[in-house]
C-alpha cells in the first residue's frame, strides 16, 4: 500500500512506511499512540482517507468522521476509560493548534481533564 | 414541541422552554452559545434527539454526530474562524468534564487556543 499523500506522516504510518502499532484498524479509520502524549491514554484516530483537515472536510464525510468518534468510543471502552470518562478533541488551523495536516481526533482520557483556559 | 427528556436542559432549549437564540438549527442538529464561555466564540452543537453521552452513542448514531461535526464547521466558517482556525471539543464523564448530560460538541475559537495541561 503506498501513501495517500506523500508528504503526510499519517498516510505513511497508516501505509506502514513508518512502523506503528495499532490500538484500531477497519477500513475507513486506525487508531494508533500520540507521540508526544498529554495524559496517561493520548491515542490519535484518523481516517485511511486523505483529509487535510476540519476546513476541508466536506458534507459527503459526515458518516466518516462519525465513524472516528464510534471508534475512539470502542478504544475508550478497551482502554477501561468509559465510566471513568474522556475527552475527544479535533483541532484546526493556527488558533486550534493542528500540528499535522491529516484530521485527526485525539483521545485524552487516564486523569481528571482540565477545561479551557 | 415537549422535551424529549424533561430532566435535560439541552433537550429544553432545543424544545423551545427555555429561550435561546440558534447559531443554526435543521432537523438534526442545533447550535448555541454556551453561557460560560471559555474563548471569543464558544458554541455548543447538539443533537436535536436526546443522547446522553459519547458512551451512550451507538453506531447507529455515527451519520447523526458526523453532520453534528459538518454544523460545526459551517458555523466556524460563518464566524469567520475558517482561516485563523478552532477546536472541537467533546467531554465525556467525570475525568472529561461533562457537565450537561447531553451530547454536545464545544466549538472553540477567537484566541489561540492552548493544548492539555
Amino acid at each position: 500500500m503506498n501513501p495517500q499523500n506523500n508528504d503526510c506522516i499519517f498516510c505513511k504510518i497508516i501505509a506502514g512506511e513508518i512502523p506503528s502499532k495499532f490500538a484500531y484498524r477497519d477500513d475507513d479509520v486506525a487508531v494508533f499512540a500520540d507521540i508526544n502524549p498529554a495524559a496517561p491514554v493520548h491515542l490519535l484516530v484518523v481516517p485511511i482517507k486523505h483529509i487535510a483537515s476540519l476546513t476541508t472536510m466536506t458534507d459527503a464525510d459526515a458518516l466518516l468522521v462519525g465513524k472516528m468518534v464510534a471508534a475512539a468510543n470502542k478504544v475508550a471502552k478497551e482502554q477501561g476509560l468509559a465510566e471513568r470518562g474522556y475527552r475527544l478533541t479535533i483541532n484546526c488551523g493556527e488558533d486550534g493548534g493542528q500540528l499535522v495536516q491529516h484530521l485527526h481526533i485525539h483521545l485524552l482520557g487516564g486523569r481528571p481533564l482540565k477545561w479551557e483556559n
